[in-house]
């Protein structure tokens, strides 16, 4: 019964993640799972090597971080009793991040940011999450994530993340992608303080290109962050019976932490939007600067030259032969000049 | 008890479907009837020989794709129990998308767009549908749309369309509408990038008029979808008889698509916005280069050349005589060049 | 009781309407009273004459279209019961448009706009209209409105009109100024294309000079517009008895129309504010355009018209006598023009 | 019991009505008294000297127009047993326009504006209005109001006033402060209209920075009116007591005129704005224009002049010689210049 | 039971608070202990400390004055019943302001500004508060506050705050924070104003950068006091048993004091925009002044210059024989010069 009609113009273009087809074979399940005392991981290919028979109190997480293998998602989706149009959200990237709701599980698309290093450029992924009772199914596009501090603490059973539920491992995921927001927050405005004091002392054309550059990557950005903030909220407040009480003050802080990202870019947006104001009226005032010297020198010096060009002609002229026509000529210059110069000194032009 | 006095004004002013008043004959309605097990098609130019007597479970399509015969677009209202200013929308084109809901029917003014490939001018045509227990009645301005994949599947029976109802229907009808916006926004979106590189690396006039061009269809795209997104949302709570439950949740995912739409227009709509505050910004950038060159020429070559215009004055000037007036003059030539290029260097102009 | 006291300063700015105390004689109260079966009309110039004994089923119009006698306004006020404020409002012109419901009667203020064809200036007009159980009473402030279709059809009987009550003269009232709004609108989008031609084949000083004010006059119209729709929705969902249930489904389709209007005024805000956006890049192109070949022509001669003053100096330069000395100049004047456009040529002036 | 504590930074920044110590001896409260059949007017310098025993239907108007003897004003405000903080809210300047209600009194922060008619400036004044079962408490910073109206009207018995309570009198107040906004918005209006029309025909610096300044001064109306009109809405739905039913359709006719004096400024700041703009463009366009002409009259004649400049040179040419050397030259000349100006045709420059 | 592992990235970015290790011994809490009748003051540095048995009337107040002993604070939140994760808020610099409410305590996130007398720039400090039923523990990132005016109440018995409670006192170190935002944005009031006059008499490149710094900074404190509206908007209204209902009528006019702070910080941004704006158009007003001038230089002298430099040439002319040659040239000079000139006149440049 599944409905793979419905978004036929995505078969056109289809996702990167698609066309490597030579990787499918590779694809496998990681699954990691713990109790109180004690954690386990291993990989598997197929859905029944992800469980295995044992007491109640473990929690299970697969992770699928590779979206080649749709036999793999859809057997995966239908083990949780995902609706096909659920499933078929996880295989589209570039989803709005959302949440659903059922009785049995909460399904979460959420974005996973990743600043570039070399060229600055932000990189969006989508994360598929899944949480039911006893376990969280994870989707990405590609390897490589911002999860391993939860790895780490659920291998090394620091923190309470190993007493806790699976609600709380859908927390501590959400977590690690809002911490990252941060870092990536972060990282952008230490460098709109970098490109301000660029503007000041040593503007080129890249700076004024960079600030537009960052002001086009915010805008991407706050299209990420601004849903994610809802999902959270919605979380927080849907009164699944999947969310324990005790999860409750941590997603409430989690909003918290969500809403301050969103309040850094926005903040963000308007720094530039000023940097560029402030370059457009520094830009306006050299404009002026430089127009005023080339008038200054072309008005002094423009009629000055038309005279000497005058005495310059072939002419028989009589002035040419009269004892003071040399100095009265220049006079006549000097005279022209100064004038010149004091209707300047009235306008205020310096 | 037809009122047809209200907008007299669009009386004066024909829409071009009603102009053509050779087509009237060939008018018909293409109707289409499923069920379960098989699927009919025919064409019909009366009312009566749209409907044939049939078990309760069968879902009958009637699509009229031209404005011409109003005749029979009053006729087939009337059947439907459409109210006389509900058969005047469908026959006025470029309504607001609404949705009027009443006990038997739910009637919907939709838009439909669509991209010349040529021009990449975005064209609206307005789509009516009306849902009623058994049947779902269409109409369009013009001959053409985007609903071939739902014929298809009503054709070959794949996916669940013929098991559903005449509200599921409904719901592939809007969804192919959507899925269609989705085409058209990444096909903007792929041409504001060749258009965010052509800025950077070759922009011409014509580049920047493009931007133009595009941010203002834009503004008539956002127009068109933003109160589709209402009726959305409007269909999915009315909590309508006419909508099964089963139904509702491919609404909601239809309404999240909706928003994703909208989102990307208004992200272009600000991407645009920047790329002509870079544009404007790069164009101050540059003037002020081109003016520095020539202030910097000015400057010191128009006060070279009035000096050089004093000695070519036919004055005869004890200093022309001189044997050391011509090294002086050229020493002095360059003192004043130097003097001028020394300023520039303070004031930092290169 | 009467309460003249509030808006002294209206005194002193005496509205033109008053000052033609020349044709206080001339005022009529203009009676139409209709039934299913026949209509009348005749001039009243007392509250007494407007009204006939009669059977229960008809409707009367009295419209008043002049507010140069007060006395006579004041005079219908109280005979329809009208609080001594709302009496003031009718007699001050450019009140923003508002309901107020009472029990026996339903205010309303409304704004009729004109399009002078000339000037193509947009001209307001206050409507107040009263809605009284058997009796609508509608005060212009100047003769000429864009009521004769509702006229008309009372007249001819057609529609159905004469079987409504008075709740529907006043939608149709209503739908008439709203409709006419849209002929506005219509107008001023006909408009906005020529511009946008113009604009880009030949465009002049008075192409943006026409833009700006017709922004400048859709602010204006928006002021209208935007509570008139309030007053119809307020209208809609009051829920006074004096608007029968048949008569909410105009309401409801007029509201629409509103809705349209002003979605078409800011549509149009937008196109006129991209278009000016629009001009200002192509002038900022244009400008450094002109700049350019005024830099490049600067460039290339000004130094050489230095090095040909040099040897235009009357002094007896060695050079002059040299067999080579002319060639040689020449050349010097050829390599330096060339280097300058080598130098343009890296900056991609051209 | 005193908090004169909280805002220890105002003693330092002392607001100029308390400067004037010597005036303190002068403060007087002026007390207006009436009934349905007279009205008293005294002044009175303690609160005992006030209220005069009297029967039950007379109102007592005191009006404290200057804020220098703080000893006073809390005497008044325990009288009326106002709270300290709002007694200190009376005293500070500069507070935002808000509403306290109690069971005994409603407490209301009003501003008053004047326009100088020399500078066109706008000066804020707060009014600190106090209603109680019987009386109406007004402080005001210094002497001169925009009372007078409501002052004649009691002492003359004009209008229902004097047969109305205390909460009309409040009412009058607040009337007599939108009717002064209105004033001042006309007179706004009228100066933008001048500002529009000199804009056009004979604009200079001195416009532009008018309607800069106008701007200026509409942000800090706006600032005035925009809560004033929260104060009057909250009077009228807060649903004290003190206010009788009879004054509530005043109250809303009220705030219907408060938010068009808001509709008013702010369609007055979009009209400024569209200004500057209309202005920006014609400056951009006269400036190409400008600039049109002298790279126009640069680029034809620096090359003619480079050209003369050659055969001006000292050098023995042979082209000097030859008969037909000085009309090839003129010849040659001729075709740069016409070669120059085809080039400006194509280019469209004129 | 801590869960320290969340903000990993933070370690990384050391707050400086944290780095100063070698001030760890003098961490000290700063204890006022205080009731109706006498206030002590004393430093400790062990929970056990701060606490002295004593009948339930006194109010506490501990105040941590840095970060650097996570060890204590963690001790003291352990004492106040903090979840883990307020304590961490507490550690962690730059959070939102927030409000955690719990059976216990309420928990306060706030803003403390300064503005630097030297550099005029902003510094935000981050001040956590808890409200415990007899006590009030506040943390600072460094020592020194806007407190004292608090403290120095507590200790001379002024005012009502040794009558009241612990609330009453977080109510009087919010009035600080917010009577402190008063003065910086009255500051920032006194800033504008001289700019906008130095922007008229004597503008230079640095006062429009101190306008542009001065928009960037109301972006940071718009950031920091919008939240802090919340805060104090939800402390009034969650209706905790912490806050008693003679408290409430303070935290109202708390309200109303952030809201007047907010105001002023929007309109600050505006006139600052505002004086952009003014500085553009009077740029771009300037640049077509000193345009023209050239422009009319040019394009008379340009000419002229040519003319004489056609009769400088070398070349036999008739014309230099001829005993009208001078004169008519000369004449032929003014003409040209005459006619530019009016040119420039029909084109209404001066």
């Amino acid at each position: 019964m599944h409905n793979y009609e419905r978004r036929e113009w995505h078969q056109v273009s289809v996702s990167p993640a698609q066309t490597e087809k030579t990787e499918v074979e590779k694809l496998k399940i990681k699954v990691i799972n713990y109790s109180k005392t004690s954690s386990r991981e291993w990989e598997a290919s197929t859905v029944k090597e992800c469980f295995i028979p044992e007491e109640a109190s473990t929690v299970t997480w697969l992770n699928v971080d590779s979206l080649n293998n749709i036999g793999l998602i859809v057997e995966l989706g239908e083990h949780f009793g995902l609706h096909p149009l659920l499933i078929e959200d996880v295989i589209t990237p570039e989803q709005r991040p959302k949440l659903d709701e059922s009785e049995d599980h909460i399904f979460l698309i959420t974005r996973m940011l990743r600043l570039s290093e070399k060229t600055s450029a932000i990189d969006a992924e989508q994360v598929s999450i899944i949480l039911s009772k006893d376990s969280v199914l994870t989707f990405q596009e590609r390897p490589g994530d911002v999860f391993s501090p939860v790895r780490q603490r659920i291998r090394e059973g620091k923190g309470i993340i190993r007493r806790m539920g699976s609600d709380y491992l859908v927390y501590s995921l959400l977590n690690a992608l809002v911490d990252n927001y941060f870092i990536i927050a972060e990282k952008i405005g230490d460098k709109i303080e970098d490109l301000e004091e660029e503007l000041v002392t040593n503007s080129t054309m890249r700076t004024i290109q960079s600030i537009h550059a960052f002001k086009r990557e915010l805008i991407l950005i706050r299209k990420s962050v601004w849903p994610m903030r809802e999902v959270i909220n919605h979380l927080e407040t849907c009164g699944s019976e999947l969310i324990k009480r005790s999860t409750n003050v941590y997603l409430r802080d989690l909003y918290d932490n969500a809403v301050q990202v969103i309040d850094a870019v926005e903040t963000y947006r308007d720094l530039l939007a000023e940097l560029i104001d402030a370059y457009l009226s520094s830009m306006s005032n050299k404009m002026n600067e430089v127009m005023k010297v080339l008038t200054v020198v072309g008005t002094i010096f423009i009629p000055l030259t038309f005279i000497s060009g005058i005495y310059g002609m072939n002419f028989s002229m009589p002035e040419l032969q009269h004892p003071w026509g040399y100095p009265l000529v220049m006079l006549s210059m000097l005279v022209t000049a100064i004038s010149m110069i004091l209707y300047m000194k009235i306008k205020k032009w310096f």
